[in-house]
């Protein structure tokens, strides 16, 4: 086996789901067009796709005393090959338990090449998004854990494992399929990042005062940084109006296409803010491709690196201590921008997300683009973007308007949601803007929270390194010690 | 208030439920008629009614320490008038807890003058069954109680009641919905009455048991009931060869139409049989229009009642003697069949339960005519009913094949399932043939099993009568007991 598992060393699968688990029939484009068939419709069923590794799976013919469970991965918004790709948690561990590995992609999330993968309607797959809830999702895997169950004749227990969204897949499926999870691993799970369900628990602008926090000298950054930041360069109300103009604006930040308004300017600024943003996320002790989805590493500790570009003292009363600020502001969102080093000019980004924003926009999920900023606990400049505005740009991006309650209503309050159920591992970083959104309290002794000051986004579910700080390092073994507690509770 | 409180005591409600909580859009006929309007199309919403008593709801503002919970009663396969008139566990002890008093009904069960009920799709509703599911009721039931406890400004516990499939619904519910559902009472619940999920643990003979142990001595019937049920009346085979003729026989059971055929003898034995069904549900200590939908009164245990006409001996050597065991037959099965007295005529019943049916043909839930007899262990004789024969039977009435494995695959096993939860009390009544479908074994002290011994169909839901066998009077007790500690332990 590769030093570090990936894709290679699985099996490629597919698994037939239903497009619609809660009705009894599905109803599809086709086979409504003309007339209504009613009762004579069949399910219509999509291809999901999902990696298996079973050269650890220790099996009663082994001579082992029964089964061993199952590690699965509770895929996120993205293509599952970089879940395979970067779960060492889940590699490291799975032969010490005899595990069987099964990565499951998300319906709607295979991206490029569709009809090869979770893609239930390929190319017209935005003409269908009212099937990509989270709640299908889960089904999805329930549905697939159970077929492979009966497949091998076995009843082992499973143990969900995700990061991210994907760790709120994990802990929501604990909570959902008591029966089909045994425990869970959520890492960095925002499940209480929904500024309408959860209000009490939940303030947008948290988020960014922890993607400031990394730019810290707390968090190993220079002590320039969060003033150089704050003082000029994201502010898009004083870019606006910056006396060095919109065309050299453009050319010193190399934009694809020439600034031509405030609004051109505040989108360059949000592009600038979701730079540091994912530098933030990204904030791990060795060099990683995690957040540019595999293409190409981002140094250990970006944000550091970014800082750095901001260390010196810029001469704000000139135009070329200005530039040079703006040159400097330019090199460290390159960090994250022009990762892959080939990137010839900055693509101003209106849409966030595609599909993920979709489900912010019908379930209100996580998006931080659509969380507040202050420009006091944080080093950008304020945002107050409201329900209202959240509907109206709902609607005209995907014709739906947050259903603000759902989440609420089949989860619960935050602390009802922490007293009904067990076995499940919240880990939060110090470094991750999503620990704003994650389960920081708890009373409940059957639930277990874990920080990891020095981690950023699920920084626990990597593969393991040197550069490791010591607080992931124990991290990982209080998990891998409730995992072995929960199997062995029956 | 009257001395059994009822509709006439409540508010009437309407609620605007989804049709469909599990996607994010619902289409509808009228919307996709012609061209496919993907996003642009809107949530379709249906009125859900419910029944609420107020005046027992200690608030704050009364001066008592905190709000009371809330009494939720599950609606079943029914209008829910049924359900408001007969559950006196609820309105007995309301009072006492303070407690605020709701009846939701089941979506699609509002029968006649749909319009007028919880029916989405009024008279065309048998166009769109794929949006009758339970799980879609359960979600419909925990947005209501979501929207009470947001327009009350509160967030008080709720208690789930249900018998019989509200029983598996109040289980389900504080299993899916824990944070919604304080604890339940699942009377009479056959959670476990699915031959194929869990085919371990339910045998569809051993409902037949029940019915045919009702008409034995030992449950107070006559000595010579069951022989003489098994010995000729409703033996298909027999009927159909019967000397008398069929003329004879149409003209003995008074059926509406005249017996032409084996299987319209056979139709006519299961009505019979059926019959007996309902007359063991409804073997209550009192009489009862329960088991009538209201309409008329059975006597109190109208087994015994039934099997006093069948008491006699009958000598089958002579045509005068069959004649009078057949007449005998048709006075037992009266008992149910014409409860109202005037009824001119049997109608040979075909078909069973309309859309409950379609639910046992989608995701197999309860359905006792799909249940096996032997004739060994039961007074009927013997009916071999295949999955192959089911689905043969569900394609033909319904266009959809039964799904054998998404309760199964929802709930767990059953041993997986008991264990998981917490805060239900199971119980089941000796005289119930859908005991043999209900939680008769548990190991977990979270959950309380009730046994009554001589008890019919959720017979503890009942009002209070001073006919009542010691056995329900303590179940009740038992009852309150842990709807108590529930409530004190926060």
């Amino acid at each position: 086996m590769d030093p570090r598992p990936n894709t290679g060393n699985c099996s490629l699968n597919w698994f037939d789901q239903r497009v619609d688990h809660f009705t009894t029939l599905n109803t599809t484009y086709k086979q409504v067009r003309g007339e209504w068939h009613g009762l004579n419709t069949v399910s219509r069923v999509c291809r999901q796709r999902f990696y298996v590794y079973d050269k650890f799976w220790k099996r009663r013919a082994d001579g082992s005393k029964e089964d061993g469970p199952i590690f699965f991965y509770c895929g996120n918004e993205g293509d599952v090959t970089l879940y395979v790709n970067s779960t060492g948690l889940m590699w490291e561990n799975a032969q010490a338990f005899g595990a069987l590995i099964v990565f499951a992609e998300h319906r709607y999330f295979g991206t490029q090449a569709a009809l090869r993968k979770s893609f239930p309607f390929g190319d017209q797959h935005k003409d269908h998004l009212q099937y990509l809830t989270h709640d299908q999702a889960l089904a999805d895997y329930a549905v697939l854990l159970r077929s492979l169950q009966q497949q091998n004749n076995v009843d082992v227990p499973v143990i969900a494992f995700g990061g991210s969204y994907g760790g709120m897949l994990a802990a929501w499926f604990r909570i959902k399929y008591p029966t089909t999870i045994r425990g869970a691993i959520a890492a960095s799970a925002p499940i209480f990042a929904n500024s309408i369900g959860y209000a009490d628990n939940f303030q947008g602008t948290d988020y960014w005062k922890v993607v400031t926090h990394d730019a810290s000298p707390a968090a190993g950054s220079a002590a320039n940084c969060i003033p150089n930041v704050a003082r000029k360069t994201v502010d898009a109300p004083l870019l606006e109006g910056f006396h060095l103009g919109l065309a050299h604006l453009s050319s010193l930040f190399k934009t694809c296409t020439p600034l031509k308004s405030r609004s051109d300017v505040e989108a360059l600024a949000l592009t600038l803010m979701m730079a540091w943003d994912t530098m933030a996320m990204g904030n791990f002790p060795f060099p990683s491709n995690y957040l540019t989805e595999g293409k190409a590493d981002m140094p250990a500790f970006p944000v550091r690196v970014a800082c750095d570009h901001m260390a010196p003292t810029f001469d704000l009363t000139n135009d070329n201590g200005t530039a040079a600020l703006l040159v400097a502001m330019k090199a460290a969102t390159d960090i994250f921008t022009n990762a892959t080093r080939d990137v010839a000019c900055i693509a101003v980004q209106e849409d966030y997300d595609g599909n993920w924003d979709y489900m912010w926009c019908s379930q209100l999920l996580a998006q931080e683009s659509y969380f507040n900023t202050n420009g006091v606990t944080d080093m950008f400049w304020a945002r107050n973007i409201t329900l209202d505005k959240i509907a109206r740009d709902c609607q005209t991006k995907w014709g739906v308007t947050p259903n603000p309650d759902w989440i609420r209503t089949v989860y619960g309050s935050a602390d009802a949601l922490l007293k009904s159920t067990s076995n499940i591992v919240f880990s939060n970083g110090g470094f991750d803007p999503w620990s704003s959104g994650g389960v920081l309290a708890n009373s409940n002794p059957q639930i277990t929270l874990v920080d990891i000051p020095e981690g950023a986004h699920h920084l626990d579910l990597m593969f393991s390194d040197p550069r490791d700080p010591a607080s992931v390092v124990q991290a990982r073994q209080t998990e891998i010690q409730h995992i072995r507690a929960w199997l062995r509770d029956a």
